[in-house]
This record gives C-alpha cells, sequence and structure tokens, in this order.
C-alpha cells in the first residue's frame, strides 16, 4: 500500500490526514497553529511522524505530500508569498522546507483552491472533470478545476471569484480596492451591506428591525428570519441570490462545469438561497452552456481542504503516471 | 522526421496543411469546400495523398491528423453535431470516417478553438499555457487554454464568449434568444445594434450621417470614420471596447491568461479599438489578476485554423507523450 500526507493550514488549527490512493482517509487530526515563524511546518512534520508510526507506515510509502495555505501561492515553485493569517510575511518557500523532512513530491496550494479539488474528489463533484466551486463566508472564493486539472493562471489569480464584478451600480467598496465586486454583496459582509443599503428606503418593516436600525445584525440573522418568513431578509436573499447566479452563468459560458458547488458560512442559510440562486440561473445563463448543469451545496464542510490537498498528489503524481 | 496533417474546414473553401512536429508548415493550400454531405472529407483524405506524395512522406510518418469544423462538437468522440455552413445535419462522425482512411491519432474541435490554440502556439499568445481568445466577427467567439488544454468543458459548451451577458440592460436580442450577450454589443452587428440605438437620440451629427439614416451603414464604416476623427464613430468604439473590455475583465479573474487576443474581423478596426480596450480593462480588473496580462491583436489571421488543428495533435499527442 502506498499512502498520501495532506495538511490544511489555518490561522487556528492546522488538519492534518493520512490518505490512501483513492484520497479514503487512513487517520484525520488536528494540531494547534503555531505561529512562531514557520514552527507550524517543523510541528507539521513531527506529527506526521508520530503518527505515521502508528499505522506502521514508512515515509518510503509515502506518494507524496499536498499542503494547503491561506495566501497567493507561486504554484509551480510551492512558494507562499504571506499568509496574513499565519503571520508570515515575505516569501516563504514551503516546498522547500518541508522537502528536508520528506524528499518525494510536494504541492503546494491555497486554500480555497485545495477545498474545490477536495470537494471535486469526494464532494459534491462527483469527480467530475470540470466543476467549479464558489465559496461564500466573510469573503468570497473559489477555485476551478478544468479538464481535471485547477485553473491557476499565469500568475496564481485564476478562480478568483469574489472579484468578479457583478454590481454594475458599484455601491459598496471591497477589500481590494474596486467597487462592485461579488464579494461586496454575497459574503457574509455583503448581505448586511445590501440590509443597510435596502432597509431605509424600503416601507415593509421586517422581523430584524432593530437588529438593523442598530448595526447589530449579522447574515445569519438575515437567514434565520427569512426561514420563518421574513419578508425583506426573503427579498435580500433573492438579491445576493441574484449575484452568485451571475457569477455561475458566467462561469458556466467560460468553463461549462458539471456542477457548481456552493460552500462556505453563507452556504448553510440552507435551500432558499440555492432554491433562490437555481431560479435565477435557469433564467440567465446560455441554453446550451447549462444542460445537464448542476447546482449543488458542498458536502465536506471542514474535510475538504485535507482531501483536496491529498488531492493534489492524486491530480499531479497519481492520475499523470497513469495518463 | 514525422508530421501533422490538418485541416480547416469552412463553409466556402478547406484549408488544408502538412506539419512538423514544432508546427512550422511544410506545405499548406486550400480546396473548395464540397457540400453533398460529408463529400468534403473524402475530398481531404485525396488531397493529402496527393500532396504527401509530393513531399515523400508516407502516412506512417504522420504523428496525427487534427481537423477544424464549424460546428458544435463531441470532442472526446471526434463527432461534429451539426454544421449549418456545410449542411451537415445530425451526428457526423468526423474520426471514424477519417480513420478509415489514416488509422493513427485523429482530434476534433470547433473552428473558434482551433482557431484560438493556433494563436496560443505561434500568434499572440506566444506559446505560454493561459491564453484566451476573443474573435468579433459577424458573431463573437473564442477560446480558453488552460493549462496548456483548451476548456471544453463538460458538454463542449466551454468558452462560449459570445454568449457571456455584459449589457445589462438587456436592448438587443441575440440569435441564442437571449438578450444581453456579448454579441450584441461587440459583433459586426453588434456595432450597428448601437449606431441606431445611440444616433437618434444624440445631438452630434455624423460624418456617416446618411449612410446610419439609410440603414445601411456597416461595422467598417463605422471603423473608418473612427480613424478620421468622427465623434459619434470614436463614441460607438468606445462602448464596444467597454464591453469587450468587461468580459476581459472577468476572464482575468477567471483564467488568468497571460495573453488576451483579439482576433477577428471586427479587430481589423486597428489600434483605436485595442486602446480603448486597454483603457477600461485598466480601470476595471482585479489589480493581481491583471498584473503583466496583455491584450493583443491575433497575428495569424486564416492560418489560424490549420496551425490550431495541427496543434491538437502537439497538444494530445507529442507533448502528452513527452509529459
Amino acid at each position: 500500500m502506498t499512502y498520501i500526507l495532506s495538511a490544511d493550514i489555518g490561522g487556528t488549527t492546522c488538519k492534518l490526514g493520512i490518505f490512501d490512493e483513492k484520497l479514503d482517509i487512513v487517520e484525520k487530526w488536528e494540531i494547534a497553529t503555531n505561529k512562531a515563524g514557520e514552527g507550524i511546518l517543523e510541528n507539521i512534520s513531527d506529527s506526521f511522524n508520530v503518527h505515521l508510526k502508528k499505522h506502521d507506515i514508512t515515509l518510503s510509502d509515502v506518494l507524496g505530500m499536498g499542503i494547503g495555505v491561506p495566501g497567493p501561492i507561486d504554484f509551480d515553485n510551492g512558494i507562499v508569498h504571506g499568509a496574513v493569517n499565519l503571520n508570515w510575511t515575505g516569501k516563504i518557500e514551503v516546498r522547500k522546507i518541508m522537502q528536508q523532512y520528506f524528499d518525494g513530491p510536494i504541492y503546494v496550494d491555497n486554500d480555497a483552491n485545495v477545498a474545490a479539488l477536495g470537494e471535486k474528489f469526494k464532494g459534491g463533484g462527483q469527480n467530475e472533470s470540470d466543476v467549479v466551486c464558489i465559496t461564500l463566508g466573510t469573503g468570497v472564493g473559489g477555485g476551478i478545476v478544468s479538464n481535471d486539472e485547477l485553473v491557476h493562471g499565469h500568475n496564481g489569480s485564476g478562480a478568483e471569484i469574489g472579484h468578479f464584478v457583478v454590481d454594475h451600480e458599484k455601491r459598496f467598496r471591497c477589500n481590494c480596492g474596486m467597487k462592485g465586486c461579488l464579494e461586496t454583496v454575497a459574503s457574509a459582509t455583503g448581505v448586511i451591506n445590501l440590509v443597510h443599503y435596502y432597509y431605509s428606503n424600503m416601507s415593509v418593516k421586517s422581523s430584524i428591525h432593530d437588529l438593523i436600525t442598530t448595526k447589530n445584525v449579522s447574515a445569519k440573522d438575515v437567514f434565520d428570519a427569512a426561514k420563518i418568513g421574513d419578508e425583506f431578509s426573503l427579498f435580500i436573499i433573492d438579491k445576493v441570490a441574484n449575484y452568485i447566479a451571475y457569477a455561475a452563468s458566467i462561469m458556466s459560458v467560460m468553463s461549462n462545469p458539471k456542477y457548481i458547488i456552493i460552500g462556505g458560512g453563507v452556504s448553510k442559510a440552507g435551500d432558499i438561497l440555492i432554491e433562490y440562486i437555481k431560479e435565477h440561473y435557469e433564467k440567465m445563463t446560455f441554453k446550451p452552456a447549462k444542460e445537464d448543469t448542476e447546482i449543488v451545496v458542498a458536502s465536506l464542510g471542514n474535510d475538504a481542504g485535507i482531501i483536496g490537498a491529498a488531492g493534489l498528489i492524486k491530480t499531479y503524481v497519481i492520475d499523470k503516471e497513469n495518463a
């Protein structure tokens, strides 16, 4: 038997896993993220040693190591260009550092891409060759898989779905400095942007009126109110869904995915959001490009990252050898 | 030496070529397109035989055959689902038919994709792994190359750039039945749509006033007038450029190409259109995604198709073997 080592480094915890060649989990566990310099990388090696021993696996049985990092990546060289949540500044040569521990293939990608790859292999993507993943959280991120490979683009800015300009009125400023990005109208912050923009101009009284007027409302409040039929909250969710559907419809005429996977905290709003997205998508998408395309909810939760990091080795080592 | 056979089948003529492994042309020529059933396919085989003999090349020296067809393709199976301009209706199994003549690898793709692949290898794309091509003609088409492969998507609707919804006022109906597609505002027809939409509401008098009011104006008239400084024509070109730039900016956050190649008849409008596209693109694109990306004019003209059809063999046969 041969194995894959996988790490999904987050700002608080680092998820680790040992996988088999089919991306089935042998064991998964977590360690706290050490933010002193690149200390976490040594902690990861040490932890892999302990857990490999437990399973009587030696490094010679390991085909490769995949690592997800929350920051911009030079994928070809395994270098991270800063990671705010890890206190990493400047250029961190993750592959080179980890190669002191393991001299086989090491692939490093950003957290959004590895999560998308995880969903492609074992989640909503059902191992199709062409899928896209839109992750709606504090921000909006995602990943695009075309021809079974992640789309990184020429400088690693592929699948920057959050910066897809969809609000043509350009009402809210994005963290990137521009206006109109999907992130300004479809992230948790985006939902609140829309709430404050519309509420003062509408005659309807929302069941979360007090939370809104005292500026204490959260995206979750809006989704909870929608679930019990609050008209204003349903109006907001319809707006959010419309923007996501537009991005999805454009992705369909560009990469024509079989599955459009919606993940992240905002997607937990549940069926209402997804149903509204489907309705708008159906109306606005070029017919041949939407044929047999399905909009689905991400199914792996927090495991998407380690499964996808292991998926890097399946994609770039195992499947390349068998091609 | 080994060779590639290439055919770019058009409605009037069929361009044929013999290429070497580096995609350099050994010989290129044309035959008239026979529209009686699939007759053109036999004509192509016969013509290849004659020209191979001339160069003392036997079929055993041929690595593969690439074919471009103006219609929707099932790329995996080499099947064309109708081609209006060739009078092909229903399912035509091009690979299977051509395999009676040549039993090596045969790849079939649509004309827009092969032209994009040609520009990627030998034209504006300078052999970069990530490029997109936008072709502005009677309609708007294009191709996307990510990780050195054409993006076909799960049912072949990848890179349907003409049906990218960019006109949010949805003023003009597209041939696809929807409104707002890039094709309705950036093709030759799209230019005319915008001329008639704006001219009656503007106080400026254009130097092509008579052509406009008698509905005899062509896209070429507009570009020619712009070249000599006609204010209204420059206004229209700026509008067209803005829509193309928006599509280009979205493509940059999705597939992050090194080169965005503008081709087709409308691109011959020259420097004005390209300069306007660059200006708008620069303002509206997410900074990391536009870094080092260049907007360039297609450079291969009518040869893009045969070079790209030969490029299918380089991509899927030669380079796969050497990977």
